[in-house]
């Protein structure tokens, strides 16, 4: 398989992207072609002191512009159509590759895996997911964490599908558990969302549903696919961060809350659209740019795409 | 003033409430009366134990049932007219007392404060708020965190002005700085409540309004006041006290996560309604009974309610 990664994408670009390939290829990839989006000006060198060099497994797509963080998604995208990340998409929607990584521009990701990779048949919305570190040393994914603010029942209802696949066939769980993000345990307890979309949870065949799960349960072993509008998820996953951010700054080290370090997973993918794309943190190192390749190749290597296929087909 | 307090209501009770009153009456409190609530006949021997008794500062209500947690509040409040809760908001309706406190069925205490005391004049929606320990040893108010699941954005504004004036007179904070929670910082992001939201916050004249917060600022010193649905208060308060839960079981010892331990505060006024009622934990102890009686005090003594009267009679 090929997977392109924007290498001038995320806060340490372009050195943090070229380190994560580095790390990646120390393990013997011998089925993966990876092609590197960016200014080769800049990554020829770079690829040589960190011992690499295009070769039969590397490959480097000259980009002349970057969407810088701040710009405004659809207008960049049109406007830098040589851009990494609009180069990156035009690789994956004409087949070139098979999966695209970038640390860059969320907002232009998004809008590139929605209009021009485009969502599977019948998902209605797509959603991005972010990963809660559990006590019991496991992940569970939490979805929607910002793709789509205002959320309508049958949306909540379709990100538990795309959720439960991805738990299942990359997170490695049997049977994972769904639960909905709610203000109360008991069945009829909610807001206007969350008392519609309860119904359709517990009557979907193709989801293993728990019931409601509230904030506290977020982080214990309750479910492994936690359902929310994307406005509660971004509110919840930031807060999460900042959780962190004060761990570290008052020097507290415990190995649970190391896992509150967001950055180490790399990025999670957009579920529900037709293509493996995967989103970084902005401020994204060589182990994320790592796990997120590793995590292209797990989508492909699963069949990711083609289960959400077949399970929104019917 | 005299102040109900529920002494049935929490889950260590009537002993923490005994003792929280105990606390309170250590340091001399000339013009408080406490009328307790509650079955007299566990009162009275527990009073004696504290070296407490019916006196010119202290009487008790017998009151012979109790409304459990986990029963129906409205059911409970119409059936249970001789428990503590009831009639708590009776002797408050009818100006027998000047504030009830209790830390029992919350939902009971909702029912109450908002059909047998009422809203303010021109109060849509009564709040509940909850704090937010800031990394600066403040406290932040969260307002809504669940009395309302879903809401206008004309309701989130007069939390905004609820709550500014519960952060000026009873927190201390002049000019109280409001922020939108949200999903991301500039003005026009959101989901349909807050993008609506905003532009009234803005032109509110009632308040100091400083923009959006998103989730990695309510632990940081951006606002006083954070004002958001009750659906998200609720999830973002559960969310915090789980860490606090986590970092006791992990054995962390650090000062500003001890701050996470919400049970310390008491309890915190239902904002918006005629009479000061303030809801406890259901886990509370001495200190935060203690802390409910202050606060009762406080707001009695600030004239929270006048004020709060003031501004929405214009």
């Amino acid at each position: 398989m090929d997977i392109a990664i924007d290498v001038m994408g995320g806060d340490f670009a372009p050195l943090e992207a070229i380190k994560g390939v580095q790390l990646f290829l120390q393990s013997p990839q011998p089925d993966i072609h990876l092609t590197l989006i960016g200014k080769k000006a800049l990554i020829t060198p770079l690829l040589e002191s960190y011992g690499l060099s295009e070769n039969s497994q590397i490959s480097v797509v000259n980009a002349e512009q970057v969407i810088e963080m701040h710009e405004h998604p659809t207008k960049a995208l049109k406007e830098k159509t040589d851009s990494s990340i609009s180069i990156g998409f035009y690789l994956l929607s004409a087949g070139k590759t098979d999966a695209f990584i970038s640390a860059g521009n969320t907002g232009a990701m998004m809008v590139g895996a929605m209009f021009t990779i485009k969502p599977i048949d019948g998902v209605l919305r797509p959603t991005i997911g972010a990963y809660m570190p559990k006590q019991t040393g496991e992940l569970a994914l939490l979805a929607d964490v910002g793709l789509n603010a205002d959320c309508k029942p049958e949306n909540l209802n379709q990100f538990a599908v795309l959720g439960s696949l991805f738990s299942k066939h990359i997170l490695n769980k049997e049977n994972p558990r769904v639960a909905l993000v709610n203000l109360g345990e008991e069945e009829g307890k909610g807001n206007l969302l969350t008392q519609a979309t309860y119904p359709l949870l517990k009557e979907n065949p193709q989801i293993h549903f728990v019931g409601n799960a509230e904030g506290r349960d977020l982080l214990k072993d309750k479910a492994d696919v936690y359902i929310c509008d994307g406005f509660t998820g971004n509110v919840m996953l930031k807060f999460a961060e900042s959780i962190y951010d004060i761990v570290t700054e008052r020097k507290i080290q415990d190995a649970h809350f190391e896992r509150f370090n967001f950055e180490i997973y790399g990025g999670v993918p957009v579920l529900g659209v037709n293509k493996p794309v995967i989103i970084g943190h902005g401020i994204s190192h060589a182990r994320a740019f790592d796990n997120m390749i590793r995590m292209a190749k797990k989508m492909f290597d699963e069949k990711l795409i083609e289960r959400m296929r077949s399970s929104f087909a019917s």
